[in-house]
């Protein structure tokens, strides 16, 4: 944890008091005495060095002090073919911490059926993924989260909105290689384990999407989103 | 797995006959018929679409046809400090994967201690993740990995012979602006969560590691190093 993400409930005039999961995580690793300063921001709004005003084992009482903004989000949006339910949650915590704003789940032909019966999809869970990865890229702009789980009116109906102003790129084995340090915006989708059928390309490649491909290697997703979010920006 | 990996074992003549964890996955995944062709590579050696000659739930036998060359290494060499175990696991089976063939697993100052009495550090047990890589990569070639429980003599005596000939990074908050699509081989440093100790730093420096940042943001070994790849080559 290397910011501390404050909301409403948090906050005390000029003071927050920190209390449960927050405060376990910071006297068991971070361990600071009163007069030290920690790093903490209010969820989607403005960051700064908080000085610790008590710390004890029931609770953590810091003097606000935000005067900074977190740092620009990446100009990608992600959609992304449900993956292994546990997968999901290491991608959403990449995903946020590498600043993407905007994250689509998507049901794919080779989605497994089961992967929709987890509980990991249910708000709390979604959010408590992308909060830990705001704590982890030191952020406070909380990621919006959208599951759809019929592709067909996904990609004809709304991605032809979600897309516009930024380049569409599909990532799959056969396409062009993938550009580098650019400074356009992307919506990236990223298939299953096996890849979109061909019938999915297509619908894709119909509304404007190039394919894209990583070389001859082919990565997981979790592998393939940070690695795809270094290159392009 | 979109690569079967073969060893010396499975062959007999022109033919190689698989039993086991990689049948069942290819019996649950794959389901291919007597025809069919799967990707298979002899381990460190060729690769190539190999023809199903008989499939049944206690084996599987391929008619080799090994042409192609495996994809060529990622010039790096991770220098790694040893994170939290099941993280471990990851970051190996994400560097195998991507191309990585030289790992270091080193102790520094704010690695826990009990990290080290893991049996996931166990020969075996590393060999299956990297092969996992393979598996997923497509590749063959076997990481080499080594572990180091003293920084101090590793960093001054065997550290400057293992980057000869490569541009060393140590990954820091504050640093240098990481550098993109380069052509040159890199060892690069990357630190336990909490980071390098500043007197780590300061001896990778001594022998000529740059300190590189990647912004603002803090990522996750498990993040960073898919991203680093993915940013520098």
């Amino acid at each position: 944890m290397n910011l501390i993400v404050l909301c409403d409930d948090d906050i005390s005039g000029n003071t927050a008091v920190i209390t449960g999961r927050r405060l376990q995580h910071v006297l068991t690793y971070i361990k600071p005495q009163a007069g030290d300063t920690l790093r903490a921001g209010m969820l989607n709004g403005a960051m700064g060095e908080c000085r610790v005003s008590e710390i004890s084992r029931s609770r953590l009482v810091l003097e606000l002090n935000l005067d900074t903004e977190p740092p620009k989000p990446l100009p990608a949006t992600l959609i992304l073919a449900m993956p292994r339910p546990k997968v999901l949650n290491r991608v959403l915590q990449h995903a946020s911490a590498m600043g993407i704003k905007r994250i689509y789940i998507i049901k794919t032909w080779r989605v497994e059926k089961s992967y929709w019966e987890t509980p990991l999809l249910e708000e709390d869970s979604l959010r408590e993924q992308l909060i830990a990865g705001l704590e982890q890229g030191r952020d406070t702009l909380l990621p919006e989260i959208q599951i759809r789980r019929f592709f067909k009116p996904f990609a004809e109906d709304e991605l032809p909105e979600i897309m516009r102003g930024s380049v569409g790129m599909v990532f799959h084995p056969v396409g062009e290689v993938c550009p580098r340090g650019i400074d356009y915006a992307v919506t990236m989708a990223i298939g299953p384990e096996g890849g979109f059928i061909p019938y999915e390309i297509d619908a894709l490649q119909k509304i404007g999407f190039r394919s894209v491909s990583l070389g001859e290697r082919i990565l997981r997703v979790e592998t393939a989103v940070p690695y795809i979010c270094g290159r392009l920006f």
